[in-house]
């Protein structure tokens, strides 16, 4: 059996929906008035069949992963960086891991493709490759490969979900992701290059025109067929981006929400609901990128987010802090008095003498 | 001595924003990659003469106060309704309550000017008078109890800071407060109430228009000055409004951060860097407001608000998010590490014998 295209992926619980809605729109506030708040609660609602009282355990998967195409040039940051950020990470010691501890949010790094023997027991092995091929010159990788990236991610979740984790998010390092979620974003839309690919990590216009000229020629060799998402993940993606895509889809059938921030993670997503449309009810958006095409990519998902912090670093570290939020909607249900609870007699607080 | 004119409120320490930037631009990560993050750590150097480890004890202290213009009729909900919540709030069961104790946060509610005797311990009693007057007859208040409410506020944020509050808020409640919101931002801005008149806590389109010419009328009578703003709180304010624009000066005064959240405050933030300009330095404006003349107000103030929530509940409730928003920034500042400690020799992380 293909697990990522016939696993169960329940739709959300209907009753829990309406319920929730029902509870929410009885608290002492006006109608609809605490926003986002108040969708993110009943989503929740949706997934766990009742709003939770809070998540507890959560959780960030941090995909790493070296890119052939960064042998265009297209990038001033030389490759090992990306095991240097990587093995910082398990450290606790870059952003995503300082949103993570403030949050009291877990992180745990996977190798899915870091160019280099990796030795770090911290760090989860799950390396298929080397890093891909380079996309401007053939396919990123074998299509055995992609459906292993997505089920490397798939199989995280899923293994998340028996520990008890309870809610995911998915980050990411790899030097040059920014080029191929461009590609495998204008491979899915249809969008010119020139529309999807941004200065990602501060590119000099020289550099950014170059970069959109290598996503060109991977479009142009590889004539990913937009109708199979799992081949486009083959031929312009990355194993990271396979891996956020599959464990978007794996959180999806494990019955947990999973929290989807940045430019490439929004472009797993869109890869994610290609292939399994049923995931974006699991999917919680939060942060506004600042990388160019991230709301072309939003609405390829059709997800709509509501931070808008000007961050740009990747990583998934804004994450931890939609979390925070995510919980924040949960005590608003759970704590908030009902109209009929806050109608309370006033004459109980009132100094008759005083009158 | 006028205290709230002539009060010391220090310029943001030079030496310490210098600083913080470099610090920030040193961290492993793209430059400005984290937005907003970078700006609020930055802000708090510039207050506290470094970047603090956390804020600590965090405290919104909630206004509440009745307004004499809901004898218009301008509103659907009874006016003791005011009490009512007041009273919930001291109970911890609103929506800033939630928030707050989600957050960490105290909450203190303040009785301005309800229109009651009101018996409740846990209420900080400091009533001006039985609510305003009806601001579309004449003026809201003396110019005695507008120097008053704002006295209030003022000493409300020193008090906080002899306590040990390193963090402040000002939430309110108060029915037909933004009426009094929209008449004050038409009065310093010169907009009219066209364009500062929303539709508040759910108005039908009626109501809307009533409410508009009840403004419209205000400001007719009044004829607010915009060059005298305690005038203007005076003429068309509230007690509420004028306690947290006390409570903003105060917190400047202080030398504390304090949260903008909602219309209603940022109308009072306008007020008081009308009064006093030095305070912008001191306000972190958190949430867009879903009420109308919201953007203008903020931009009255000169502050650009970075959540969007979708949230217009008011009582300050977005509050406690933004300050979880500025520790966070906080942890970015000191976990992260520079890039002189991001560059570790990557030969002590690779398995030479797999080469």
């Amino acid at each position: 059996m293909n697990t990522i295209l016939e696993c169960e992926i329940k739709p959300l619980n209907q009753q829990a929906l309406i319920s929730a809605r029902e509870k929410i729109d009885h608290l002492a506030k006006p109608l609809g008035s605490l926003g986002k708040l108040e969708d993110m609660a009943i989503q929740m609602a949706g997934i766990f069949g009742e709003i939770p009282f809070t998540l507890g355990w959560k959780r960030v998967v941090v995909f790493a992963s070296d890119n052939g195409v960064w042998n265009e040039g297209i990038s001033p940051v030389p490759q090992s960086v990306t095991l240097k950020q990587a093995v910082n990470m398990t450290r606790g010691l870059t952003g995503v891991c300082a949103m993570a501890r403030y949050a009291g949010c877990e992180v745990k790094v996977v190798d899915m493709g870091i160019n280099a023997h990796v030795k770090c027991p911290e760090m989860i092995d799950r390396k298929l490759a080397m890093g891909t091929r380079n996309i401007a010159q053939g396919p990123a990788m074998s299509r055995e490969q992609a459906y292993q990236a997505l089920m490397t991610g798939f199989e995280l979740a899923k293994q998340a979900k028996a520990q008890g984790v309870r809610v995911l998010a998915a980050g990411e390092m790899g030097i040059c992701n920014t080029t191929t979620s461009a590609a495998v974003l204008s491979a899915l839309t249809g969008m010119p290059a020139t529309d999807t690919v941004g200065k990602g990590a501060g590119l000099t216009e020289e550099q950014f025109q170059k970069k959109r000229q290598v996503v060109e020629r991977a479009l142009e060799i590889n004539q990913p067929d937009p109708g199979d998402p799992i081949g486009v993940l083959q031929k312009v993606g990355g194993f990271d981006i396979g891996g956020m895509a599959g464990l978007y889809i794996g959180s999806a059938a494990a019955g947990l929400p999973v929290v989807v921030d940045g430019f490439i993670a929004m472009v797993a997503a869109a890869l994610a609901v290609r292939i399994r449309p049923e995931v974006k009810n699991y999917l919680f958006a939060s942060h506004v990128s600042n990388e160019k095409a991230f709301m072309a990519a939003a609405q390829a998902v059709g997800v709509k987010p509501y931070l808008d912090m000007g961050m740009r670093l990747g990583e998934g570290s804004a994450c931890p802090l939609a979390m925070m939020m995510m919980e924040a909607a949960l005590r608003m249900a759970h704590d908030m008095l009902s109209f009929d609870e806050a109608d309370i007699d006033i004459n109980d607080y009132i100094d008759i003498r005083g009158e």
